[in-house]
């Protein structure tokens, strides 16, 4: 047996960013703090009595009564996977629609679990009305509707009004991406009549990235019992992942404990703030950015009726380097935006404004350090285009 | 739309506890720390770099040149799924060493994943002979052979010597549970030829639970490669996974940032250590434990030829109540041991003596803990039983 050497690797030194991408956002002290907090093991009971309050608080971010509220123990487009191998069985028909890379991605998931895919499309940025929706479900008569809420990949923001009725009139289940929306604009699970939701803990639960919250109502739950096959992931089988998270607290997977932690102070957080406030600043920022990227002259991808304020994308005015005005945020700036993803790579910024990153100072200074950069690329801007209209609109919100 | 009122719920106050059950396990303040340092984005280049080291550790820890090496973004369990789904293609016959938990749970999985799973098993606590490895080889004649090197739920460490051998005589893939093994005892992954191997973050690499570091060789690689259907899991993907690991830092899903701060930290520690001393750590502080509890006259579950230094499987003596010394330990000690899994259920408790929870201060807290929790159940044992031949132990091996 002969050993291979050790590599030597220089100590962790992250540096202090300020985190205005599509996400993981900026975490708080406090959240900082708790992943810090001394281990302890899945079973013991000072971690079950913090399962049962992350259920709880999770519940009420989802605004839902939903037994079945957890955490998923990986990222949040494990959720999306959850939501769908534990609802969908072999053959079963899907319609999804399709304006962004995520709802591209859960057909790409629903296919691989054996659903029959159908998808209502549109151009990225845009919605789907409800008569849009209704007439495609109606034709193909599907089983689940699978619609993305907040698309991340073009900061579109779909409304859901009418939506739960339409797919529950037929007995149909209502699958809803909530990954970038949840904590930042309502989503109101029980409400709305949605039956599987998921999200993730990095955007605008400003927890750190590695666990996905989901929530499935009472009649999505009875799938689950009543399915004639196993769920084809034994990791997000549902039916015994609930096994620990219910009242048996029997092992299934060792919960990765100190991102429960997180995700307690995170919520714990939100739950201080109250949702209804949450929302606010997140469309009076919104408001706020809105106003100084106009001022830059940068034009939104997505109609102003139907923006995502968590997740504004923007166009790349031509001429401009993105990796380079990129790399200038983050080397001089510390500030992260985010480029496109798909048929928008190279072409958009996504600016977050998420949970802790949505505040007064990282606008003004990510539109200060943008109009640095836009002269920097030989743009015609003039002084302050940017951070001016954004002060005037805090003013006028009184923020 | 009316709104649901937030909970109220305490802030998080974890106690400390010393964690000598199967998981997690203690980690370092250094690990605990990096958990808390500022988030960065997943696509930022200092986290690339962050990624790049724990590649390179993880190869050192694992003692392999592979270059598919990379901690999946979920814990053990979902590294047990990444290598089962990755690598089985519809039909494909894989034979399963089962002999506890975890080698029933892979055959639950590969079944799963629509491989025709045949398998060969043994009582619990036993181990696999290559004899009768090579004769259920011979007579299935499969393509895969799944073998779990350290069983968490028995304390049985498995022999893998000529295992690779055979299979690859046969042009089969060799899959290794290394979940408990890897970083207590050698896992050597090239040498002994081990086509796909998995383990937790949690164990004996001393970082919460949260991560499942893999490893494939080029040959398991090149199935990947060559696979006729998708992977059935998107999340779990390895093709797709790769395209951010690998060099071209695609985005596939968001990484747990905060997590591979923490595992950067864990195997910095393991590289700074050395692989050598560590291994013998372990096996030094389990003979002083073992020493210990046959002093208590507790009675091993794993033949001593055969024993997870890490993971002490002992029998629950007649008339002990298991649940209440298992709270008395956490209550009045803060220590954590583990009870039994499946036909091990209150029979059994599970002692471990992983990573940083490996050491002379906790081998003797525990076996004092222990003879004051056995004699409260009213048995009878000798003053100082446990701690006695333990510390002769210590003496004796001059650490």
């Amino acid at each position: 047996m002969s050993i291979q050497q050790a590599p030597q690797v220089k100590s962790l030194n992250p540096p202090r960013r300020v985190l205005m991408g599509p996400g993981p956002s900026d975490v708080s002290d406090r959240v900082r703090e708790a992943m810090a907090k001394p281990l302890v093991g899945h079973l013991d009971p000072e971690f079950l009595s913090i399962m049962d309050d992350n259920q709880s608080m999770l519940r009420y971010v989802f605004q839902t009564n939903n037994e079945l509220t957890i955490p998923i123990s990986a990222t949040g487009s494990a959720g999306m996977e959850a939501c769908i191998v534990n609802l969908i069985q072999e053959g079963d028909k899907i319609l999804i629609g399709v304006n962004g890379v995520f709802g591209k991605r859960m057909a790409d998931v629903a296919e691989r679990a054996g659903a029959e895919v159908v998808t209502i499309e549109k151009p990225w940025g845009e919605v789907f009305s409800l008569a849009e929706v209704k007439n495609a479900w109606q034709t193909h008569k599907p089983k689940f509707l699978g619609l993305v809420h907040g698309e991340t990949s073009t900061g579109a923001l779909q409304p859901l009004d009418g939506i739960g009725e339409l797919v529950h009139g037929d007995d149909g289940f209502l699958i809803v991406d909530a990954v970038t929306s949840l904590a930042g604009v309502p989503v109101m699970v029980d409400e709305w009549g949605i039956d599987a939701v998921y999200s993730g803990s990095q955007k605008c639960l400003s927890c750190p990235p590695g666990l996905a919250p989901v929530s499935f109502s009472q009649r999505a739950a009875d799938v689950l019992s009543s399915r004639k096959s196993k769920v084809q992931s034994w990791y997000l089988d549902l039916s015994m992942v609930m096994g620990y998270w219910g009242g048996e607290r029997a092992y299934h997977h060792t919960a990765p404990v100190s991102m429960n932690y997180g995700l307690h102070a995170a919520l714990q957080q939100i739950c201080e703030e109250g949702l209804e406030t949450r929302w606010q600043r997140h469309d009076n920022l919104h408001r706020c950015l809105a106003a100084g990227l106009e001022g830059l002259g940068l034009q939104f991808m997505a109609d102003k009726a139907h923006r995502l304020p968590q997740l504004n994308a923007v166009a790349i005015p031509d001429g401009v380097d993105d990796a380079k005005v990129r790399r200038r945020l983050l080397q001089d700036f510390n500030i992260e935006i985010g480029g496109g993803l798909g048929a928008f790579k190279g072409k958009v910024w996504r600016i977050g404004l998420m949970g802790d990153a949505c505040g007064k100072n990282q606008v003004l200074t990510l539109l200060g350090a943008l109009e640095y950069c836009l002269k920097g690329e030989g743009q015609k801007v003039g002084a302050g285009a940017g951070v001016g209209p954004a002060s005037d609109m805090m003013l006028e919100l009184g923020i």
